[in-house]
């Protein structure tokens, strides 16, 4: 038999001359080139034949016995009658409609977003001066984490995390946040999405509701849809989340989303009435609230407003801080703050959901808070975002004249700035994206009945030599034609 | 009015005068010791009464105003009038009974499993030798990825993870695995867990079916069932996942999840014929195939069996890899390969779904492959384990006979040794781990109908020196009086 076309060139570079006639001898069998009976020369003959040494030749054979294309026996070795109407690999059917498309869930993390790139823009909300990172320091942690590295730092995390990492956190919570909690209550996650993943997933079953701000967050919602939950929007004003009773009755939650320090994106404070009404409450219909306390690191005065986590006891309050933009977003490490009540059942079920590892960083993180690095740079970011966000208040005043209405900023990385009806801000965030900036509309995060008409203007990012620039394209932005709306 | 208790000892340590000011006007308001509509001394006349600066006093009464809690006007400030009935902080209510449980499909995650420290014993499945790691090699590529940091890899990862990392594996890939892909098929995940969540998630609905392998991969069925899909476990036989007509018919599958280069846990591959049946059974199902590659790096002989991904094509298969075990899980970085067909929209749901980040390890990771460290790596670490393996059979063979059977061992890190029926394996693996030994049952991996009975014997950490007590403890596991059944 003529079998030389078996490594007849070309030949794929950098393969293996066995790996090579084993893959053209497997697609002559597949494609029916050699039929199912076929009687193959003994592996010395074919060797000789093609000049290569025998070894190679069995290697192939070995390999193709054992995946039931050849079988030898005292006859010799043979193509195995497996296939009756053998699949020919080149019939080139497509795949079935069916599989070309993803889930139905999938359809919540397909909404439209900026271009990676417009993260880096000004004006991107949520993204915090990479330059100002404190690389030195926080690189000694990590080389440290490194020296000391054992099977505990390089396997998977244990529950909840690494001790160290939660030890230290417990405490910075408490000094820094006026929380009263202890390791055992934190969960380290990887990252906010994770950890309300996990809300979503540990505490709610499958047609649950959850309630979202309106205006809110919009990655929560993915989450939450991802999850299977039933995303009920509830209207935001200016105390915080304004559930109507047709809310609590029509639709009661299992689970609460809220952003009571600094609502996202409006920047608003949940008063205190609101808030110790809303635990009552929830606490009467067995709901869990989520306190996703992003960005409270960075308060511009005074003390914070007090978390809603420990505020009364016994609630049902799980508390979601993230490392995301006190350090940097693709650390990927966050947590959770839970009541004693559920943390280790919590923590367990984590551990087997997630496989959590990320050791080194943990415990460069611990590190990081233990030795004061983590204060000192909070300080000092601190300091520095709020002076941006008194410049940028300046220059949108100078921009737009003094009645332009801000507002946030009491905390985080972003202000808001309201538009008068005429102006819209779809239009007016799509006409600074070509200019450049990563200015986002408000209307983005906000879902019917509810309106808003405002931009999102970030200002982590916002270096000084850039402000001035930065204001003079969003005015453009807004003053152009394609900016105003027809006359409603 | 008498207001010294304000700031009466004992005084928290290490908290600012104003924030205690603060914290005991909000408390003695919340628990009615001050009555709605109380006023309030001026700021001026309670510092003087307090000896503290006004400043002091201001910043209290200025964040309960914002909170809420205090009203200002012309006439002074005092307490508001929001809660007609105070809430007592210190009302030690219990929270109602159906907050205090996790979900129903948390059960999924709160399986019995070994304790952590189980994972650094001999004989633990999947733990790799960490002590042969490439520390140098890997923290060189870390630091060079630290000196290049911009916000790529500081903030959120793109569409499917590092671009650099995808090339680099489509080029490991094509070469070490015979896998003809390129960089936009690949996604890059947190690791196997995640990838297999991903697939749950994007690929099905929730109430869909999935097939898991039985005995199979534990994890699996977490991610599985925490997605909200039905486990439908299909047996394994010495060629590999065998359906049923029954199992099509009654219970057809959206996705089938399997090992096929190395059955976890059996380690038997499967057949050529059976993986085209399967194939071809799966595409007329509308069903996606999750081929598991794990551990195929570490072949033991020859090429690697012929992965499904790419064995025909347009076949409905996802290929998911990790570096757990090539390098280790705490890395948290596994990869997915998709058919070109739904690779950038499963990418651009990725992104929504996981908020990925890890830019810096993945930079790392790309020059490690770049250099040749990764395959200098796998290949030092196939010869190692290989002769771990020998010299493991050989000891098994020694201490139970030359007749102990032993399946498995084609790659990855561990053997399974079968039982007679008169010794029960969870029996062995619970004396075993008091004698200090990580050995699994086998059992443990199967759900009924289905019985096997062997021990899982991992071998990747399993240095030298240690060979010979191990396997002496082992013997003294399966031999005790505790792990013989009584006759059946």
């Amino acid at each position: 038999m003529e079998l030389d076309w078996l490594l007849a060139p070309p030949l794929p570079e950098s393969m293996p001359r066995q790996r090579v006639l084993y893959h053209r001898l497997r697609e002559a069998i597949l494609s029916g080139r050699l039929a199912p009976g076929t009687p193959l020369p003994a592996s010395r003959r074919l060797a000789v034949s093609l000049k290569i040494a025998r070894n190679t030749v069995l290697f192939a054979y070995e390999q193709l016995i054992a995946e039931g294309c050849l079988v030898a026996d005292r006859q010799g070795t043979r193509v195995a009658q497996f296939v009756a109407q053998p699949i020919a690999p080149s019939s080139n059917r497509d795949m079935p409609t069916a599989l070309l498309r993803l889930s139905n869930r999938a359809a919540a993390a397909m909404q439209p977003e900026p271009a990676r790139e417009a993260a880096a823009r000004p004006f991107a909300p949520g993204t915090p001066d990479y330059g100002a990172f404190p690389f030195r320091s926080w690189r000694a942690c990590l080389e440290r984490a490194w020296r000391d590295a054992g099977w505990r730092q390089l396997g998977y995390a244990g529950h909840g995390g690494d001790s160290a990492l939660r030890e230290a956190l417990a405490g910075h919570l408490t000094t820094a946040r006026g929380l009263s909690v202890d390791a055992g209550q934190i969960v380290i996650t990887s990252g906010t999405q994770a950890a309300l993943d996990l809300c979503a997933r540990l505490l709610c079953d499958h047609g649950d509701t959850v309630w979202a701000e309106n205006p809110g967050y919009l990655a929560a919602r993915v989450a939450f849809s991802l999850a299977g939950l039933r995303v009920h929007d509830v209207p935001v004003d200016g105390e915080g989340l304004a559930p109507s009773e047709d809310d609590w009755n029509r639709h009661p939650p299992r689970l609460i989303m809220i952003t009571p320090s600094h609502q996202y994106p409006t920047g608003r404070v949940m008063s205190l009435p609101r808030r110790l009404a809303l635990i009552e409450r929830a606490r009467q219909s067995s709901a869990w609230i989520i306190e996703d306390d992003y960005d409270s690191e960075f308060r511009r005065t005074g003390p914070a407003p007090p978390a809603l986590f420990g505020l009364l006891p016994d609630s049902p309050v799980v508390y979601v801080g993230t490392f995301s933009k006190t350090l940097y977003p693709g650390l990927r490490l966050g947590y959770l703050v839970l009541p004693h009540a559920i943390a280790a059942d919590f923590a367990r079920a984590t551990t087997q959901a997630m496989r959590f590892g990320q050791g080194i960083e943990q415990r460069a993180l611990a590190d990081f808070i233990q030795r004061g690095h983590y204060t000192t740079h909070l300080r000092r970011m601190r300091a520095r975002y709020a002076a941006r966000q008194v410049a940028l208040r300046a220059a949108l005043k100078d921009a737009f004249g003094p009645s332009v209405e801000l507002s946030g900023g009491e905390a985080g990385l972003h202000l808001v700035m309201w538009l008068p009806e005429s102006i819209g801000d779809t239009e007016v965030a799509k006409c600074a994206a070509e200019m450049g900036l990563g200015v986002r509309a408000l209307g983005s995060y906000t879902r019917a009945p509810m309106t808003c008409n405002g931009l999102v203007l970030g200002y982590g990012n916002l270096a000084e030599g850039m402000l001035a620039e930065a204001v003079r394209r969003l005015a453009v932005a807004v003053r152009s034609p394609a900016s105003h709306r027809r006359e409603v």
